[in-house]
């Protein structure tokens, strides 16, 4: 490595120049939940948007805009302006307008999660944004006014250094608590002082979010919200592998929160995929496995039922074949190649990686070269025992 | 109708020359988990089979065997003998081979669901042939003996009569205690005396599957073991166009009955899909809405959550437009080609068609002809109700 990547305090702000804040609007009993992220100059900001084709109003309006440079991030939870139509662009232009009285925008943009279908309350969300401190440098306010059913705040920041000098790089996320991250809205919000070419933005997003929000989503059921916003203040320093590297920890450090915070979740694995005919079917494979309701239930039960990650993988339509699968927790191999190693021993021995809060279930499909790794929760809960019981 | 299908009693039994029964053999606690169909003559016999690419060995089997003709299949419970390898083929052989002692038989067949990579006890399977009553017809006892997770029988039968004459039909299924029914092993197995050309026979039988079994599984994520057989004895008369409609009322019903077998499930809900560009995006978004967490988890709720309706047509994948779907619970219409019809009156009534333990939503995509129904059922149970109270 020619950098060194550090965590440090700060989340967003953590970047010189980044206010955020946020006030309670009563939307929620009795927490945050309007925020803004804001700097005094406008920055370059690049998306990645839902692949939903009902997009939300806040999603049309920055494309309508072509916003690409923008000095105010407006967000707010409980309602997701979807299905709005064009009554609910309008609602953000009148409520931008009314933000335009208290301070100089240039191209504000909203973001918006919550309930889908229903008109946003304009009044409330003037009422909050009388009450922001603009001067506020807190990015946990933030963090909290964007969660909706999630349990704790995701935040992370890094300094990285190097030959080339320093930058720094924050962010803030919300997931879903959802089984499925990817059904409900996933925001993410990164800031960063790195002098990174315009063009090259949106690359380093996209190619990062391939390997971290998009391993968490399973099967492509994108809500209507679904936003990862980067923007940066071109103060620091800049080199395109540290940046892609620090972005990508920054990425994947929400993203894995996002996981282990799913409603009820005890444990976040990682389903590492190889020997796929290609990188798209490992894909596939990965992203089956994490969204099987009978191996989450089996990893809830911290039941080592590797029967179902076969029957996943079968399902799933890559290319497999029974004499060339190898399947191992951690580094218990349960099933090699036609082989079953399912011993009394064995089966112990896998249990107990089970057991842990944390861990990696390994599949060699033995088709070819083509590798993913997918993040993925187990299904806790009552109704869940049911099939996690199944084979006792 | 030149027809007429009343129901009768019997199952699988009602069909003259049928023999079924089945034994404890001790895989259940004190529940019958090893059974048998069989009929003195051979019967010419029509099979669908899991599109799961690691096929259990009974499927291989039959498979192998290229079996058009039998008079015995032999089912058991609690062991899919799936990824079993080879020696799953030849446990299967020696278990038949110790059957053929005991009854004269031509190419029997050999169903099997439950865990899968474990062998099976061939002892404790041997044994419990040593104990079938041959003699026997006794459909409850076998469609119990195929039952996991299931917590009801399913059978059913038809007599059918016509100006052709009369023929009967009858059938037992095993669903799966999921949620997704296509992914825990489905078998159904149905009888007729119905003089069906051999030719008609997979035709039919296909035809029928596409919108029946396969209305109900969501995401081809399928078994290794998904069964459907259909055997004729022949003594009766045939009409193709009763036939088929018989054999459809046949699946239908038992398909229905695995939907409202869902572990928990407490409604039963028909999703008609209307107005896709094709019966084939049809069938993509009416599958979508029976397998959303966030639908299913709404439907529990009874909250008329129309937005997670449209959030999962448009992300389904379908050609839509915000300005041309229609959504209806029952007769109430909530919202109507990009008009939001939700005001407290219309909500109220939504919520009270959710009350019942079966109705249907309409999803009218405006884009085409394609049409296409898909069964699921909600999910209950208390994990779910942090979804289910999300708006709340």
């Amino acid at each position: 490595m020619k950098f060194r990547i550090t965590p440090i305090d700060g989340g967003i702000c953590a970047v010189e120049g980044i206010y955020a804040g946020a006030v309670k609007a009563g939307f929620k009993k009795d927490d945050y939940d309007v925020g803004f992220i804001r700097s005094d100059e406008p920055l370059d900001i690049a998306y990645l948007f839902t692949t939903n084709k009902f997009q939300a109003a806040p999603i049309k309006y920055v494309k309508r805009k072509e916003i690409k440079k923008s000095n105010f991030i407006l967000a707010n939870s409980k309602n997701a302006n979807a299905m709005t139509g064009e009554e609910g662009i309008k609602d953000i232009e009148e409520i931008l307008e009314y933000l335009s009285s208290r301070t100089t925008l240039t191209n504000p943009v909203m973001s918006s999660t919550g309930v889908i279908g229903v008109r946003l309350d304009k009044e409330k969300i003037k009422a909050a944004i009388d009450k922001f401190d603009l001067n506020e440098r807190n990015s946990n306010k933030f963090a909290k006014a964007i969660m909706t059913t999630d349990s704790f705040e995701k935040e992370i920041a890094f300094e990285v250094e190097g030959e080339f000098g320093k930058f720094r790089i924050g962010g803030v996320a919300k997931g879903a608590g959802m089984i499925n991250p990817a059904m409900a809205t996933m925001l993410c919000f990164i800031t960063t002082d790195a002098d990174i070419p315009k063009e090259e933005m949106s690359e380093i997003l996209k190619d990062n979010n391939e390997v971290t929000f998009n391993a968490i989503s399973v099967d492509g059921d994108t809500s209507t919200n679904d936003s990862v916003f980067l923007m940066t203040i071109r103060k620091g320093a800049y080199e395109k592998e540290a940046f892609k590297e620090a972005l990508k920890q920054v990425m994947i450090k929400l993203a894995l929160d996002i996981v282990k915070d799913g409603e009820g979740a005890t444990k976040a694995v990682a389903f590492v995929v190889t020997g796929a005919k290609n990188k798209k079917e490992a894909k596939i494979a990965a992203k089956a496995l994490t969204n099987s309701l009978l191996v989450k239930t089996a990893l809830f039960g911290e039941d080592p039922n590797w029967g179902r990650i076969a029957s996943t993988i079968g399902a799933s339509g890559v290319e497999c074949d029974e004499n060339k699968l190898k399947i191992a927790f951690e580094n218990i191999v349960v099933y090699d190649k036609g082989k079953i190693i399912f011993d009394e021993e064995t089966e112990k021995k896998a249990h107990e990686v089970m057991k842990k809060r944390e861990f990696k279930i390994y599949v060699d499909i033995g088709m070819g070269e083509g590798a993913f790794t997918a993040y993925g929760c187990d299904l806790s809960y009552d109704y869940v025992k049911i099939n996690a019981e199944y084979r006792t």
